[in-house]
């Protein structure tokens, strides 16, 4: 078969809604003048996605390895692994990985948080990172991999054995109120259920460890010294969160024969696009904020699919308004990525390229969250058979030729299209 | 997430059906006048939903788990163990359990049976079951639970080692016609295929050793004796069938997080709510038939919200016209459902509720039985986009948002409405 299609996925990150009453009922699609994106929906095949199943709400990390192909149920132990992949560590299956924030703990108790940021520390990190990696290797018998990413943001990597990822945060995910005493970091402990676990009594213990010897190593550092005497607050501490155990996932190359890429803005997905061995490419102006330059992304991508057969880029804007409730934000970021689109129908040549435009999972700005609603998705150019669909939305897709499908699906509905699949069977 | 929006699944039993001749080719549901089932459909989102697959014709007991999210080819092993629990008999995994019916045989061969349902029996019955109790309490090693129900229903439960659900029915299931001599009972086998299979060979030893005890127990007894001076027909047997072993069921609120409560009519499905721990709430003139009050129903489940998150409710009375061909009676039973949402969007807040109005499988007035059809299903309230469906009915349904949904999807979409569902991943 033909090889020479390309495929590309692009997604409007949490782009997907519900009716908003101050839109007199459209969701924010519905209501974003979006000509791109309704060329799409015109020339193209719709339908609605639902990445894991229907109504269940995906976090940004299962709905990527869903739309890929990974099942989440089957493969899915946690984030940690691919937020210490996407900071550059090493991650073995069998590991457990979290990722952690350089936070400051009052240095008097080494154990009531101040500020779960470090006053932003944006410098030195590499420093503290160092003599963490130096003076805390190994803690009874298991292995310490630690790295900083960027800012207050760092990985921490557990390899031995008899450790697993059954195990609360250390991390107490708020802040002092200004004038108030802050809390106590929590202890690590086995999870509820797990209390008789040796593997997770034993994790949290060696955690525990972690984390004071982190307190120990740190509060003195010359970096944290300056940080006091220019009337910052110290880096003196890490406090990890978000556990998971690394499992083996099939290289996206191995399981498609697909040379794969991603252009994506958040760490997290970043993460497991390196998990997967694809290539991941940074665009320039790529901020992952309400002020991205969604052109340079395009461009990325059609640079991208010069020299890849795949390529998943997403766009994070639209989850920004969804989580914040700002409607004007939300429809401000769904026109860029209907600029992108815009500029993409543009550029590539869609007789040798399929491509669906969806959502990894909507973001209603009457939830403020993730939620399971089903996503408007349309796939267009090479092999697709058009539908009677004349603009991209949530109503307008659900009569679409492609009907509900789930992430599993997408996959298999792409190779389709560019020929890049074997029949099964004879 | 919030958790105090509510979940209300409202079931018009064996509602949904197939084009009758005699009504121009329209469904019973798209004959009959239905004003609220049509505001449901014009202002909520509508789909078909297929509680186990696609075609399959579920039960009442494996389409009501299937709803509620408990996969009934990994969880449903006979009707036996809900029939027992509704009865209010206790039932332990591994336990083999049977519905009954008291019955009557002829007194000189113990065997042949006169009447299915001895006469209608409907006093006394809990002396009989005292005797059998006392009398036969354990079968070579057997535990034996006994317990009647109303008039002639009563309860069985094997309890033991050794024993499994591989056995055929000792009911005959058919009664003489008037003047002809009656059928003996059956014999309980092991089912073909488990003829060599120690446990059901056991079990059906056990079986025939309790229904010979019973008639020795029985005929003879005080009860029976005043039937016959009465001129009645004695309960001098209990005939089991409907075999079953009972699973372990992970109760509803450990399962959902959810306070949950059901409003039925039905003693399987009230077993069903008994076996999953949810509270059993009986409707005052809840008839279970042709005559039933489903405003009292519709009161009941009102009540029934404001001290729980969940209920579901089942109005029996479609169910019946379609068993019996009888499309006059089906469409009056279709406007008591009508009745019933009419009553409940009067009184519920959908600001912070969420229902699904369906039926737990279609019942066609032109098959006479449960078929597998899809079902029209409608989402109304708290969170739903509402599509652009007009009329609650088969056909109108199919072009809903929702598309074509299984059972498994139900609690999904619901709880991801309610917000009572945290999202998976991150």
């Amino acid at each position: 078969m033909a090889r020479n299609n390309k495929i590309l996925i692009l997604l409007g990150d949490g782009m997907g809604g519900r009716p908003v009453p101050e839109l007199d009922g459209l969701t924010v699609i519905e209501a974003a003048t979006t000509p791109a994106l309704d060329l799409l929906a015109r020339d193209g095949a719709c339908g609605m996605l639902s990445p894991i199943s229907l109504g269940v709400p995906p976090g940004s990390d299962t709905a990527h390895m869903a739309v890929l192909g990974y099942n989440p149920y089957e493969f899915y132990r946690g984030r940690g692994p691919f937020e210490a992949k996407g900071v550059g560590l090493d991650v073995n299956p069998g590991d457990v990985a979290f990722r952690c924030n350089f936070s400051t703990v009052d240095a008097t108790d080494g154990r009531t948080v101040l500020d779960r940021r470090a006053g932003r520390i944006n410098s030195g990190t590499d420093q503290l990172r160092q003599a963490i990696n130096e003076q805390i290797a190994e803690i009874d018998g298991v292995q310490i991999l630690f790295r900083e990413s960027v800012e207050h943001r760092c990985a921490l990597v557990l390899r031995g054995e008899g450790i697993n990822e059954f195990v609360t945060e250390v991390d107490p995910h708020s802040d002092p109120a200004p004038g108030e005493a802050g809390e106590p970091y929590h202890d690590c402990r086995p999870l509820p259920g797990h209390e008789e676990d040796p593997a997770a009594r034993f994790t949290a213990e060696v955690v525990n460890k972690f984390v004071r010897r982190c307190f120990e190593v740190l509060n003195d550092h010359e970096v944290n010294r300056q940080r006091v005497a220019e009337g910052k607050l110290p880096a003196n501490i890490a406090l990890p969160r978000g556990v998971g155990t690394a499992v083996h996932l099939e290289p996206f190359a191995t399981k498609y024969g697909l040379n794969g890429a991603m252009v994506v803005e958040v760490d997290l997905v970043r993460g497991l696009a390196m998990y997967l061995g694809m290539t991941v490419i940074n665009a320039p102006g790529a901020s992952g904020g309400r002020d991205t330059d969604e052109i340079s992304i395009a461009e990325t991508v059609e640079l991208a699919l010069t020299d890849h057969d795949f390529v998943l880029a997403n766009i994070k804007a639209p989850d920004l308004g969804g989580h914040d409730h700002d409607i004007e934000q939300k429809i401000g970021a769904v026109k860029k990525v209907d600029s992108a689109v815009a500029y993409l129908l543009d550029r590539l040549d869609f007789n040798s390229t399929v491509m669906m435009l969806a959502a990894d999972h909507c973001t209603p700005v009457t939830v403020g969250d993730h939620s399971g609603d089903p996503i408007p998705a349309v796939f267009y150019g090479h092999g697709v058979t058009p539908d009677q669909v004349q603009s991209y939305g949530e109503r307008a897709c659900a009569g679409g030729y492609m009907g509900h499908f789930i992430g599993a699906d997408v996959m298999n509905i792409l190779t389709n299209y560019s020929g890049s699949r074997e029949k099964f069977g004879a």
